[in-house]
């Protein structure tokens, strides 16, 4: 990848990754590679010289690796910007490991060798595509990485959902929402409703009822070659949401169907060297670790 | 309790009830009983001779027994108006039984001539009281039947809350909110949270964290005699609502405290003749009958 | 399919099929079809004039089509029999609907005639392959359609159970035991212990871990490519079973390491007429139905 | 409490516990106080001059206060030791905190200080009392400190049990067993099977399934005034057992009823000088510790 453009995106305002940053671009600028920065991060840097400055677009059109520096919900936001783009991506996180920035900064510098070498150890995470239609036409849509969720307001009365696959009904329940979730997204919302984990190799999709009236309602895990159809049933004296990844949200009418399918998009998750999915898995949830038997 | 005065109140708008209506207010009479309506419900009555229309909150204060027509949600509005007093309430069905009004219309009669008799089985059912304080002020205050929530809003960001009883420090954790509930709550809000069935005769509330973030919270029960403190650690970037028997609410800030104690009022349900809190329980919940035994 | 053969076998001792049974033979002889009666099933019949009767293995491996008459625990049995064939099923209740017997004896016809035109709705369950290994040498092996279940026995203190899937430690924890379960036993056993349901069409494992004493322990769901190990980590004061399908078991040491993988046996269950995998679900877990919305 | 009795009881086999003995056995005699010996505590101290040796039951009898070293599972033994006396017990643990055992060997001494002045934090713990009948005989009973359960064996099938409150019918359900857990035991066998905790203030008792197989049951919270009563449906083809806090078993059959009421008898558990009961459950559930908020 010589010659290649490293981008670089930090959460904004996240001043104590500044020596870190410094460090970071004198290790690529001595390599001889080019430096792309977001442009609020490159507001972390005193001296930016033989860096280019861009919009987070145009970092996300032209890099061919990307460091993201933050924690998850940085590297969620990142992941908007990339498009068709699958570059390999370095998740660093600062203070605790994150389920998608594992890499700590101890482990930037090997995990940055082995993508250069282009001999590095990844998880390609597939993302979902939802789209609102109103009276048959599209309302909005979106890529998410991690959920879709419908949840009714604080305040309002609960709401009453209707699932349908392929074109087949599921189920209608009383509830306060239902989080869509991937495989990626499975350890964060869902994880909190009560919903499983999903290996990232899977072709699948989680159905996580939140906090269900109806007892039995249980997740339900189907294949992300399903369309799947959400309705809101009746919106009287409820107010219902409609959120995207946690981060981008609107409201939603009786009127709305949200649909969601498999997106052809792929993120490129590189691992530190040493560690994989389970590990992260374990040290994140405080798994045990194995015990010595007797054998 | 002859010469006694019974009150009415329907959920508005339940003109299905206006048969019964008219039904029971002859019943009544010609037993010369006073027939109280709520104003909203005398609109459900063509004829309301011999009767005396009143506001709620008049009602609340003069009725010797109240017959509430509707819903569980009813009945938790009634509540409301009640104050102190404590008369033997009646809460009637239209549809479904439910937990607070399990008594259907076909009971009805031989529950009333238990009541009037003197002679009838009852649950007693404690209320909460809540407090909201910001800076040593008090700001709100509510008797709660059901539960006192503290909830995010549907697009803002995970909150973290911090909970103390009886001024010991006991967690703080992330989530999407706590449910404070009384023993009579614990089959509504707190049940589809994954709480427990608190039989109303304990002296108890149960705490039941919304999808929190912290894997190991779980529900936790303690005498209503301690004072449970709840507050928000935290309100930059997130929306924190409380609410009161779900119909009440108001946005928290991180400068207020939400104390919870034991109300001094009380609730007297009352049964239909041949129908016990278990009973209700298993038709609810849908729980097995009995099994034919060899024995 | 004329002149071919269709299988009978009954849940021993279910006397109340008999007449159905009966009725049933009359309907496939006078479509000139060959009546093949597993040899427990003949019993339940007066007549068995112009039947094969013979063992449930030469049934298996004889009969073109297979109707088994029960409920999910003889279906169970049934597919033990039927080694790598994989003719159509049809499962017949008698009571209530069950998950893998979906059939009514009323519907029994209609999908009969289904099968023998060809042109049958039928759901392709997978199962899955266990072997247990000690010391390199094979001591037993089976295939599930349901699940393969590590357990304590009622007396025992709880095991510590070790797992990786494809040679890649994912955790040692403490519990009841363990459930790997195919995308058909996710609906039994999985689904009591906490576990979420797969779609059929998934090549999915989920791996339940049954009261699992640290917190974090949720259902992790799989590819069917990998291969999972099992082990206890010590049985020093505990006992530990193995169990197939609930139904078939042995004592566990620490020296077995016990390897799921998918099996290369498919079942072909007949759907009734009417009926799709998730009618199957609402009606078994009490869903609700659509609900009429204003649109 | 001068020259009264310190009974000293350590986990079988504890040999890793010898010096801390010594030092135990030196520090109580420096004081003049007597100290008792239970019979295999002895063997892991090389000179037990000076104390008094006996049998565990002798030594519950006469100790004014007990030390008991080693985990949760060797204070649930002490407890049996006890009958109707209730002396101060300080649980010291080695190795982790457990939930009986909070006091660590370096907080031992200032607690003994405490008792010794009798100005010391303590916990009185409930305990349950079971019986079981046959045909109107008593067969078995037992005080539990933690739980009564009754549960399958491991290669049975679902047992259905029915339960009975007060002489009122309140359910049957098939399960894999049941726990009717103390306010102590809430946080053992009853957490990890979904249970809530329940503060040790409370006069409770709760029922909670394992594994239930209809979805809708959920844990019960009862007062402790009620009598409990549990029975198996139908024991063929089940094979059922009955433990007592996990330690003590038996078979049960169809015709035996299993009594739960209240026990007399109080465990008094003396807390670390700087430790409650919220701080013993943050530690071992690993909740989080108050956060600095903005103030």
């Amino acid at each position: 990848m010589n010659h290649d453009a490293v981008g670089i995106l930090a959460r904004r305002g996240l001043t104590e990754a500044g020596p870190a940053l410094r460090d970071l671009v004198a290790w690529l600028r001595a390599r001889d590679l080019a430096v792309l920065l977001e442009e609020d991060t490159a507001l972390l840097l005193e001296d930016v010289s033989g860096c280019d400055t861009m919009r987070g677009s145009d970092l996300a059109r032209r890099a061919d690796a990307l460091v993201v520096l933050g924690g998850d919900g940085t590297l969620l936001g990142a992941s908007r910007l990339l498009g068709e783009r699958c570059p390999p991506i370095l998740g660093v996180n600062f203070g605790s490991l994150g389920f998608l920035t594992e890499i700590s900064l101890g482990e930037l510098y090997p995990a940055l060798e082995s993508v250069l070498t282009g001999d590095y150890a990844f998880d390609e995470r597939k993302l979902l595509h939802a789209v609102v239609h109103r009276n048959g036409e599209e309302q909005a849509s979106a890529d998410v990485l991690n959920d879709v969720v419908v949840t009714r307001a604080a305040l309002s009365r609960i709401v009453e959902l209707e699932i349908a696959i392929d074109g087949r009904f599921v189920s209608s329940f009383r509830a306060d929402g239902l989080i869509v979730s991937s495989t990626t997204g499975s350890t964060a919302y869902n994880l909190a409703a009560g919903g499983p984990i999903l290996h990232p190799s899977l072709s699948a999709v989680v159905l996580t009822p939140i906090c269900p009236h109806t007892l039995t309602h249980r997740p339900l895990v189907v294949g992300d070659d399903l369309a799947i159809e959400v309705r809101v049933c009746d919106t009287r004296e409820v107010e219902v949401h409609l959120s995207f990844d946690g981060q981008d949200g609107r409201p939603l009418t009786s009127e709305d169907t949200v649909t969601i399918t498999r997106s052809a998009r792929r993120l490129r998750l590189v691992h530190a060297p040493t560690r994989d999915y389970f590990e992260v898995l374990r040290t994140k949830l405080r798994w045990g670790e194995p015990t010595a038997r007797r054998r």
